[in-house]
């Protein structure tokens, strides 16, 4: 594996790519729906929520609105998410709302993440490169005991990927050039930017991620360092 | 300890409260001593680097120098020290001499800090909250297995403890208000400045930081909201 010769930090997409957030986020919802009635498939809300991710950030990206955290682009995407389902939040108690954003904290890793990233932490330093912030960041490591060395990404480089400042300012906290940075991502998209930032690229199929259906990432679209089927298999092509 | 009720995050110092500088830098430079003929005590060399850390932070903390990371404040100290023996750094091959101030990533944890800090990680989070830059930082705790959930402290907050941005930005990016945050410092001017931005305050002893003859820190000099004799007492005291 010539190309990560000079590698020596791992930097990982987390939702998608560690965490099935899908599913996490349909089981931390399922009750609330039940419960104040709303006949919407958890795995359907789930999706309608995060479809609001990409626009929310993007407003961040473009500068129409200064620097925020996820978490609260996820919180008032939630608002959006019940609106647009005729359920407006404001019709149920603030707290019980409040509740459901913590779903993005309470994510199962994919079955092979955690025994996957303790194999490849023997030989490189690894740490979440997401667009996550710091504290949600801190609560999917605790959940998922994931075992980070460091976290770095959207909210220490205050920009959302696939911006270049994300991973050339994850690098620099490093203490390292792009070359000897890793991107690991169920996402071309988020390897395209970094491969154009200098980064290694590492691709990792994760076809469940939109559940059954799912059309888009199954196959890697470019010549990727590394393409693997599993972290797993990343660790061992990288001899972990 | 109805003090540290809302705490849900601590914040370690790590040179001398966690880890063992003093050994651990005297081990690292004595080949290199040993080697050039310099007769000096390794550890009177560790000592004589070290009193140069806090003037050289002084000049970040006061503004007559931009934010510099601590690594390359340590490594220019490493010159200095060389010079007040008489043998300038010019006068050695120059990657032995960076090599030696890797020194500062190979530290020994205190006996008691990995087995506490893993206890104490079962009911907050933790994180590393010092002056060290965050590349430091990750290999200090990949070589002694800090359980670490995040790694905050002067490089994210471009400040030196204890300026006030280093507490307070540390508590911000971890989403929590200060008064959530403990401050864990073998260092009595380390918590003074914790508990001045609102942020709870435990006091570990450690008494053989600066060698048999240490003469600072060996007792609280305040009503610190925990006081004990190593981290595993802190552990044992919050119940962990």
């Amino acid at each position: 594996m010539a190309a990560l010769d000079q590698v020596r930090f791992l930097g990982f997409d987390v939702f998608g790519t560690v965490v099935d957030w899908r599913t996490g986020v349909a089981r931390a919802t399922e009750p609330f729906l039940r419960r104040h009635g709303i006949e919407i498939d958890p795995l359907e809300f789930a999706d309608r929520w995060r479809e609001l991710y990409q626009p929310a950030m993007e407003k961040v990206r473009s500068g129409k609105r200064p620097w925020v955290r996820l978490r609260v682009l996820n919180r008032e995407n939630l608002d959006s998410a019940l609106d647009a389902i005729g359920r407006p939040a404001s019709s149920f108690p603030g707290e019980e709302v409040d509740q459901l954003n913590v779903a993005w904290e309470r994510l199962d890793p994919w079955p092979d993440s955690v025994e996957a990233l303790t194999r490849l932490k023997r030989r490189f330093a690894i740490g979440a490169l997401s667009n996550g912030d710091l504290a949600t960041m801190i609560n999917l490591g605790r959940f998922g005991h994931l075992p980070w060395d460091v976290i770095v990404g959207a909210e220490i480089t205050r920009s959302y990927k696939p911006q270049p400042q994300t991973y050339l300012g994850s690098a620099d906290a490093v203490g390292l050039a792009p070359e000897q940075v890793g991107m690991v991502a169920a996402h071309n998209s988020d390897l395209h930017a970094a491969r154009s930032c200098g980064l290694r690229t590492l691709f990792v199929r994760r076809g469940a991620e939109h559940g059954p259906g799912q059309t888009t990432d199954l196959d890697p679209d470019s010549d990727w360092d590394v393409v693997a089927s599993s972290l797993t298999e990343v660790a061992g092509m990288l001899g972990c």
